[in-house]
């Protein structure tokens, strides 16, 4: 095994976050769910946009935000997504390679427009996200570059990734990729909606061997295993993962590998603004952390401090240095 | 004189902003005048955003920014400014009426791309522009409504504007709807250098009567008197213009009418994060204190206070109601 080129490799939609305040009567009077991920179609795209407040436009897709939270930490890090050859395709890929990530997907140059997220920020800092997928929709196996992924410590797939159609054979595409160069396949659940939608499947990931370590949020993780009991779910997901990391809000997070457990606290913060990429940024600093040889109760600190970044501020991706947030607090990022 | 329906009408280029932080050294790298705006072209825009940073795009342009502050104060706003029909002009139209002002200046369908600024925000808050003019180059005399320069109380109007070619008869056309229905109209110098493209032609429109108001901050009125000595210059000023105020950042404003003089105060607050705006939300405070009967001095107290929150945030338009604001610090908004 030759040494990895990459920290971690993500993969996932391609989307340019589209952010507006809004207070709790408004996601009531468009029958929006609170804190979770819906798709859209074009047309509620139209009239949810028609009715909500002036915006911020930020590049966002939760596996890209990794991939840019990987590359502040000073990991090396690449990102495979699919946007339209169009104006917000074109501010996707500059943000991303100006975070320091490869990209190098081709953009699609017909159909439909580049995918974005319409979220709604409200008082208390919870995001509910609105997407309408576009171009994101067409990535397929021929996307998948085997060489990058072979060049690539960790492979990070994300759970929405399995919406559209050909992005789930993309998707098992690259795991095999990186499996037969011998290397780590991560999963993010996403979405507590999209476990729903793919329950099965995602266990039988999980159980088959083709995820190595799965990343969850408590209510992702209760969805999983249609319990309200954590400590039920925990007992089941040790089971079924090699290795899992369960992120809990303000209550940090607890990483399971076979009987071993670490449950590392919060990074303590100032004041939540907005809790988009929060999971992501996690993700960021937990793979960071594990393909750099840390102990996986390193990885969840870094992890930990780079999800109390992005919360904040508005936005998804780190706005201050990671690397030199991590070398402040004494955490290894070398 | 019937009863306005608008309390301002801005005129102006319709400008998305790209914002993104930016070392000193990389403004001396790319030849940047520091705190300017510097008109560019599409090969500049290109290679300013080829190698600038991860940003963020926000609607803006100066005088839109002005009105989209006239209606978070409660006031009755309207915009005339060209877009293009494309991803960035749509960005723009739904942020302008979704802010409350009412803008139906019908898109370009063809021709050069909605207009850009680049702006690089150094770590002491202030901001660097560059702007890409596109579409809004092709505003003219067919884009000025004239009924809605009638039913204004104040038309406003940007310096930028004398850049594009058919803007300069626009902008003369709606200063003389404006006075055929006995309204006032304002003019912001914009930006020192552009008092140093149009000087003999400013100050024209000003000793001439086709302006009422002048809006400056210190630079651009001592580029306009060719004085570095502020007083030189406000004497000067005071002789030409009926009526003027000149904005001084942390130092406050002064307000000149005949002999008359007020210097208020700068609203006092906690950090600078972004200078963008400071000048189009104090304009925005202003003039609609003026439009609603107030005292000079305190139509200068709320500009100063609109000035405050824009300085406090990314971007230059408000973020949170100017109207709550105000009332909170028992200024008249009614």
């Amino acid at each position: 095994m030759t040494e990895p080129q990459y920290d971690v490799l993500a993969i996932g939609n391609a989307i340019v976050d589209v952010i507006a305040r809004a207070e709790e009567d408004f996601l009531m009077a468009l029958g929006m769910h609170k804190g979770a991920m819906t798709l859209i179609d074009e047309a509620r795209a139209r009239s949810i946009y028609d009715a909500m407040g002036p915006a911020v436009e930020i590049s966002g897709g939760s596996a890209a935000n990794t991939a840019a939270g990987v590359a502040s930490l000073g990991g090396r890090a690449a990102f495979i997504g699919k946007v339209k050859d169009d104006e917000l395709g074109r501010v996707f890929a500059h943000d991303i390679r100006a975070a320091g990530v490869a990209f190098a997907s081709p953009p699609a140059l017909n159909g439909p427009a580049t995918a974005r997220c319409y979220i709604l920020v409200t008082p208390d800092g919870e995001r509910t996200l609105n997407t309408y997928l576009g171009a994101a929709q067409n990535l397929g196996r021929v996307d998948i570059d085997t060489t990058t992924v072979a060049a690539a410590a960790i492979t990070y797939l994300e759970g929405y990734l399995w919406d559209p159609r050909d992005a789930k054979d993309a998707f098992l595409k690259a795991a095999a990729s990186a499996h037969a160069a011998a290397r780590l396949v991560a999963l993010t659940l996403s979405d507590a909606f999209c476990v729903d939608r793919w329950r099965e499947e995602f266990l039988q990931l999980v159980r088959g061997g083709t995820i190595d370590l799965l990343l969850a949020n408590e209510s992702e993780l209760r969805s999983l295993y249609q319990t309200a009991d954590f400590d039920t779910a925990l007992a089941a997901l040790r089971a079924d993962a090699k290795l899992a990391v369960v992120t809990r809000s303000e209550k940090g997070c607890v990483v399971v590998s076979g009987p071993q457990t670490h449950e590392v606290a919060a990074f303590p913060i100032e004041r939540i603004v907005d809790t988009t990429g929060a999971g992501d940024l996690f993700a960021a600093g937990f793979l960071f952390g594990l393909a750099r040889g840390n102990d996986l109760a390193v990885a969840a600190r870094i992890g930990a401090l780079a999800a109390a970044e992005v919360i904040q501020h508005i936005g998804a991706r780190p706005q201050s240095s990671l690397k030199a947030l991590a070398q402040q607090h004494g955490l290894p990022i070398d």
